[in-house]
């Protein structure tokens, strides 16, 4: 398969209704994914959601795993690397926390990491797009942090981005998706808390999973 | 649905060519889940799989659910609470980087965490077969190591076993299924470094994902 450059299909300028079929196109393909999964996402199932004939979608995307790829770029096609940027980990902690709150997103990135295995063109594509701009922000940001003495001397930031990473990962599959950005945020001080990072304890409830989702804990 | 308690699906004693189908059941049902994910496991190609016919397996397991629950449990019978415990943290990182090290392990945790919005039933099972009792005997290591000074006083158990657990997810997201036991050692050494675990630097190899499955970071 090849991902073609940029985040949007082949389209021809000026064809206000064409666009208006692709975004629907794309749409419907994210929403299936996130809602039903990968076993309930076909061409078929996007074709009848977006209120088009398959023959339109075909005319676009060659495959499905080729449509996902460009419906996930589109879903970041806002990420700006240049923009990436927090002025201390706090700021990047509540950044981190506002996304991680957020049930559709939250959703998405498991429907991605549990598809690696299958379709690993998905979590790839969500790298490129996102993940790895994000990735760099996160290990400028702790490289400040150690340099500014905020983190001891012995930290390494690439492998407490990777820490922190795991925390997501955690989170995302052992607490619920109702859970608000400010007890993820006393989440990730909490962890920060143990590699070094002076913290306050958090008057917010202790950032516990719940007895719901805490199953997903090992 | 009902989980049964104890490991095994009902049976006779002393019908042992029942107990064989019974195992080949589960093996079958375990093995695609681990190769081919939920979308490619019915109990069509189960009983397909195991050399009996679709009545055969309905006649043991009401459902697929069940046949699943019942596989998982099967899986991690051999796991005992009582002797789950390590003399420090050294010994622990061992045996948790050789259960990290078996690539059927690794996919089988991989699928159950993918199934959490599908079928939640597969990844709770697990824990309660297997993860809480690990995560038990972590937290029991940490919360030693914390008492006899090899972990900082400001060190919370509870907190650090949720971010080993999810270094570990990052492992099996990030990592080749191919990494070696000590190559995975190494990674949790560096990880508790950064927590104020005295570590000697490893004298293999950087911990750091290989560019093929980097993509999976954030």
């Amino acid at each position: 398969m090849t991902i073609e450059p940029g985040v949007s299909p082949p389209r021809s300028p000026g064809r206000p209704r064409s666009r208006a079929a692709d975004e629907a196109i794309l749409v419907a393909a994210l929403d299936l994914l996130i809602e039903r999964g990968m076993s309930a996402t076909s061409i078929e199932q996007i074709a009848r959601r977006a209120g088009v004939t398959r023959a339109t979608v075909y005319r676009r995307f060659p495959n499905l795993t080729d449509l996902l790829v460009h419906a996930i770029e589109w879903e970041y096609q806002d990420t700006d690397p240049a923009a990436l940027s927090w002025p201390d980990i706090p700021s990047m902690v509540r950044d981190w926390a506002g996304q991680l709150s957020e049930p559709r997103s939250r959703r998405l990135v498991r429907r991605l990491y549990g598809t690696v295995d299958d379709l690993p063109e998905l979590l790839h594509t969500y790298h490129s797009a996102h993940g790895s701009h994000r990735g760099h922000a996160v290990r400028n940001t702790l490289e400040r942090a150690r340099a500014t003495g905020q983190l001891p001397p012995h930290s390494d930031p690439e492998t407490l981005q990777l820490v922190l990473s795991g925390a997501a990962l955690q989170h995302l599959a052992a607490y619920p998706d109702t859970t608000e950005a400010k007890d993820i945020e006393a989440y990730f001080l909490a962890v920060l808390h143990q590699v070094g990072f002076p913290v306050t304890p958090p008057s917010s409830p202790s950032p516990r999973p719940t007895a719901s989702r805490r199953s997903a804990q090992q």
